[in-house]
């Protein structure tokens, strides 16, 4: 999508020298910053760091990683290691895995030579294809949405969303704002309210960045006020992103997102998840007991960065180190809250049955 | 209550020269920092800007305020003018007029002579009353909290807060806080779940701070992480303060505290409102149609202030000024979600005929 006006994915390889290269997110909306990926090791920190992040983004950063990897060690003891550090970067996503798995899938039955040059492939295809997902989530997402616009009769779809689940959480359009996208481009209006996110303020950071680059108007809101805005009528449907959905429909994703479909809930304001199948763990059903849900640091709690008068990135300390801070870094949304799952193959109820018949219809490569 | 083990109330007349301070609340925790009241203007000035705030020390500043203006000019246009401009400084809590009728009722009938010095009075009562009321608030708190601190056995009772309803947003002791620092002077042990509290950040300002101070074990979580520790039974219940209660019950306090509300019924968590009976508008039923709520500025959700690493106290901008920001400042917790109201004359459940009987109950001084 558009930066400045002109086009960008989340991350590309460099036509003139093939380089591996991300936007930092870490310095978003301040600086716009790129750096290379230039090894296994520049991945794996990338990830950890949050230079890159959203499921689908993080999955295509370590398909790479693994690429590189097998470049430099083609060998299967260094493929299962190096495969297992990048799994280890972030335990909640469950995209990582899964791309991690298909390049080293890939690769494991070629001869040692011909590797490097299948993995970096099927790090390209990886990205194109979730690019691809997403602008099909996007119409999907359009469908489901269309007839509450119509409902508003010419005045503007009110849409909340938390977190960054756009084009910057993928490689391109995004999951959550895909639809989003999609409708500004169909010509009917839309309003988005920004969920800032803390700790971290993706929202504030990477949402609102990337709603006013492509032109849609939005208001950004502190992460207190969702509930107050659904009870006074003023959203018409809430729109996210997951990081790791379950076969029965339970949704995780980032910490926050519960509270606004418990609101959701009790003012009946539709309550979309969007995401690509390879955002699914089919092997578990109970988000609650079988995800793992990330413990990042206290100082992301604690400090924070942001544009000084003088026009530096400065952090600073809310408050003293000598009060603990806790920093959950997801949720897990029961599926009995969800409205619809939006997925490239079309949207369903989040149940098991109607997610089953998806998956069959999807064919065999999201059964992976 | 205490800082730095010294006793401390939030606003106090000076005994050498009657004038009257208030901790800048606004500077904490990075800087203690005390300011005169001068005048009418700079009372006025200290509520506006928040140096002051929570409902009850926002009335007890006002009634010094109002004292300051009849000492200028007693007469009784003064009077009405000076209350309107006091009254008009917050819109939402509603002890900031009650407090401001209260000495203007109490010196209208006098010779213009006598007024200065019995508002000056009753400025002094409001204020020894509430740290009265408050202690009174923490007895019948530990009196509610006692049974749910028994069925921890022997661990610690895990209490989450929003916001600040501590001693700084009274006069002394606090609301919400006053029976946590009677369960923690009882010797039973307590564990607070501090909200940051968004966009002012109150909760890891100043809550962690007074916390802190009292040597009460706490945790500072971004309002984003209740739903989740409820979630996972990490909440034994949940104690907040109020701006404005209705006849009914309807709760309006800082925003977000509705989806905590929300989340403790979702998961069977006590949701606890703790209040002098001041901050009751029995003029009003339903909170969410009647109760003003508070628009504030944008650059309140855009800009943060806190430490740098060289120590000085900074603000830095979090998103860009295209991006437009909302900010309300309060929301309103139906009656339904409140499983008690702790009051300086006691608890009851939040309806109309309960309050009513308190109310009886609590005498003529109740009902004004």
């Amino acid at each position: 999508m558009l930066i400045d006006g002109r086009p960008h994915r989340s991350i590309w390889r460099e036509p003139e020298t093939g380089r591996v290269i991300i936007i930092d997110q870490t310095r978003l909306p301040h600086r716009f910053e790129t750096r290379t990926l230039e090894d296994l090791e520049s991945a794996c920190e990338a990830i950890r760091t949050m230079r890159v992040r959203g499921a689908p983004l993080i999955g295509a950063t370590a398909a790479y990683g693994l690429a590189m990897a097998v470049a430099v060690d083609p060998s299967d003891a260094s493929l299962s290691s190096s495969a297992g550090r990048l799994i280890a970067t972030r335990p909640t996503a469950v995209n990582l895995r899964w791309a991690v798995q298909r390049v080293a899938g890939c690769v494991r039955t070629l001869p040692l030579a011909e590797r490097a040059s299948r993995a970096l492939l099927e790090a390209d295809r990886i990205c194109d294809e979730d690019a691809e997902a997403c602008e099909s989530i996007g119409a999907h997402g359009l469908d489901v949405l269309r007839s509450l616009a119509d409902a508003r009769g010419g005045e503007p779809l009110r849409l909340l969303t938390h977190c960054n689940a756009g084009w910057l959480a993928t490689v391109d359009w995004g999951t959550a704002l895909a639809p989003i996208y999609k409708a500004h481009a169909a010509g009917f209006p839309v309003h988005v309210w920004v969920d800032e996110t803390r700790p971290r303020n993706q929202g504030a950071s990477l949402t609102a960045f990337e709603l006013r680059e492509m032109g849609i108007p939005h208001t950004v809101i502190v992460d207190n006020a969702g509930g107050h805005l659904m009870q006074r009528g003023e959203v018409d449907a809430v729109i996210v992103g997951s990081d790791r959905t379950t076969a029965s429909g339970d949704v995780c994703n980032k910490i926050g997102t519960y509270l606004k479909a418990l609101a959701a809930a009790a003012h009946d304001v539709p309550f979309y998840v969007a995401l690509p199948l390879s955002t699914i763990d089919w092997t578990i059903d109970d988000g609650v007991s079988e995800i793992p849900i990330e413990e990042r640091g206290a100082e992301e709690v604690r400090e924070i960065a942001g544009l000084t008068a003088a026009g530096d990135v400065a952090t600073v300390s809310l408050f003293d180190a000598s009060s603990p801070a806790a920093n959950p870094a997801f949720d897990v949304t029961p599926a009995r809250y969800v409205t619809r799952l939006i997925t490239e193959h079309g949207s369903c109820e989040a149940d098991r049955e109607a997610l089953a018949a998806l998956r069959a219809r999807a064919g065999p490569e999201a059964s992976a």
